[in-house]
């Protein structure tokens, strides 16, 4: 039974929204559960479950793995290093401890994103090819997810680290039952290499290496709805404005169109099940990481949790390794870095 | 009497929503109408327009400019260059020139953007200061427009321009009837100066030449409804995908609400008013140009028309080259331009 460990702490509302997830998930109808390991202050974390019903010590082998601190959802860069660094019981670092030493199966957190990123590269390291880690999310199509690699993991993100995004994106499509998947290049027109030096040395470089799995550039419009590519690779720094842009335009309509048929509940509804708001997956690391939105709702976490058992059914950490091997190969020869 | 030139060609759709556009335009109710000049070949202006009963020639000054050719909607940079360079009758090269020789107060197209923005800097120049222009599109948002520079002008900006957008942006937010505007930077946390080098030069820079009226980053999902600047500025790549990112959101988010409500009128009547979507304002030329986007319907050609207009009323050239003015004597003391 896979067991996934979820991080009590951190989000923008606090672990009860956590604690709510975490009790759905329990008590949802269903035989074979996965088993949770929760991550957090003991006493606290038996004490909201224990109020939503949910014993950890008597409930199949759910239990807790004490964490104290938590990144504030606020902290810089620096400061997110510092603390991971200077304490040993955050919780993002104590639920990726976890799966390095084989106490989980997977980590899911809606904490900081920057502080499950660092966790995850500095208790897990990077799978053999890898670049920085980069973060996947699923955009709804009418064929299917398209996945978006990366959306905020690697801000300072080279052509060297998107031709892994690709690579991996397109290991991460096929595990998700796309048998041939495309990838393409999320930039600012359809012509090929239109853009900065980013977008013109990365086009270049996934023709030379996936040829004619390669479509060229995506725009924009495309990423939602009609994409043209299985996978679409990005820098972490427009990857994130781009999903945020969709977010904000997507929550913005919901309450347009709330006024507009003068009843919000089926355009909350809409807004509930797009599913690429409620987070991603964290690509080249060692290891099953879903990143949830801090803003998740309860059954958003819920959604995170079984993203994780997706991944582990699919043996996603598995295939990557298997589609970097070429370029842990290439790395040993000495390619260059990129910038 | 204000007179616009409309550029009859370009867009996605040919000229004839263009010149439903046009018609639907000069047959609205109401007593001052501007002047239209119709850029395009006089032949097929006159035919196109007839159809939908609008008399060139009598219709009180309307007239024709010839155009014979136009740059194809996926020109590439360089294609777009040497096609304005090679030829004189390009649509987007004979509006500007209208416009620069008195003929036009204003130019409007719904052409291919880069072609409309090279034309504006070969055949106006730039207003004294300006680095390179940029595309200002208006977001909605619940206190007023929200004024995001720059959405696809120039990709390539650097910190120089960038300082320039948000001169410009707030000039152009006041003729917009916001006394005291403030500017943020669109990135991608809140922290000050997170992200990459661009955006921490940046952060600096925009600290220095705006002190109060500066708030710091601006977050994609804040871009539409919330954000707490009136004016965003981000370089033209980043710009681009945002606002793109956007529209793709809202069309899927039409199609999904359409189903769930089985009504799908009132889902399109809020694409239709997003009016965001149907183009921006070139802001750091010494002229007034609209760029529409190039699949925009009738009813969003008559409101680049309409943008038009605002911009003549506001007398925005004239407070754009006011508020550049600091910045022309520190470009006349040297200040370097940035990478």
């Amino acid at each position: 039974m896979p067991r996934v460990a979820i991080d009590l702490l951190g989000g923008d509302a606090g672990p009860e929204v956590v604690a709510d997830a975490i009790a759905s998930y329990l008590t949802a109808p269903g035989d074979e559960r996965t088993e949770l390991c929760v991550v957090g202050p003991i006493e606290r974390a038996r004490e909201l479950l224990g109020a939503r019903g949910v014993d950890l010590d008597a409930s199949g082998g759910h239990r807790v793995l004490h964490a104290e601190a938590c990144v504030p959802m606020t902290a810089s860069s620096q400061d997110t290093l510092a603390l991971l660094r200077e304490r040993e019981d955050v919780s993002s670092a104590v639920g990726i401890r976890a799966v390095r030493d084989g106490q989980a199966d997977a980590f899911v957190s809606i904490g900081h994103t920057g502080a499950t990123v660092a966790a995850s590269v500095l208790g897990l390291g990077r799978l053999p090819g890898m670049g920085r880690p980069g973060l996947a999310v699923e955009l709804p199509s009418a064929r299917g997810p398209v996945v978006l690699v990366d959306c905020g993991a690697a801000p300072f993100a080279t052509e060297h680290d998107l031709v892994r995004f690709a690579a991996c994106g397109l290991a991460y499509a096929q595990a998700r039952g796309i048998p041939e998947p495309t990838v393409g290049l999320l930039s600012i027109g359809s012509e090929r290499g239109k853009g900065d030096r980013l977008r013109k040395t990365t086009d270049v470089a996934l023709e030379e290496h996936f040829a004619e799995k390669y479509v060229g550039a995506v725009e924009g419009h495309d990423l939602v709805g009609e994409s043209p590519a299985d996978v679409v690779v990005v820098d972490g720094f427009t990857g994130n404005v781009a999903l945020k842009s969709m977010e904000g335009a997507l929550r913005w309509s919901v309450a347009a169109m709330s006024k507009v048929y003068d009843d919000p509940e089926p355009a909350r509804g809409v807004l509930r099940t797009s599913h690429f708001l409620s987070g991603g997956v964290l690509l080249g690391v060692p290891g099953a990481v879903v990143v949830g939105h801090g803003a998740s709702a309860r059954d958003e976490i819920v959604a995170c949790i079984h993203r994780a058992e997706q991944l582990l059914d699919g043996a996603v950490v598995d295939r990557l390794r298997r589609s970097l091997v070429g370029f842990a190969s290439l790395d040993a020869r000495g390619e260059p870095e990129g910038e």
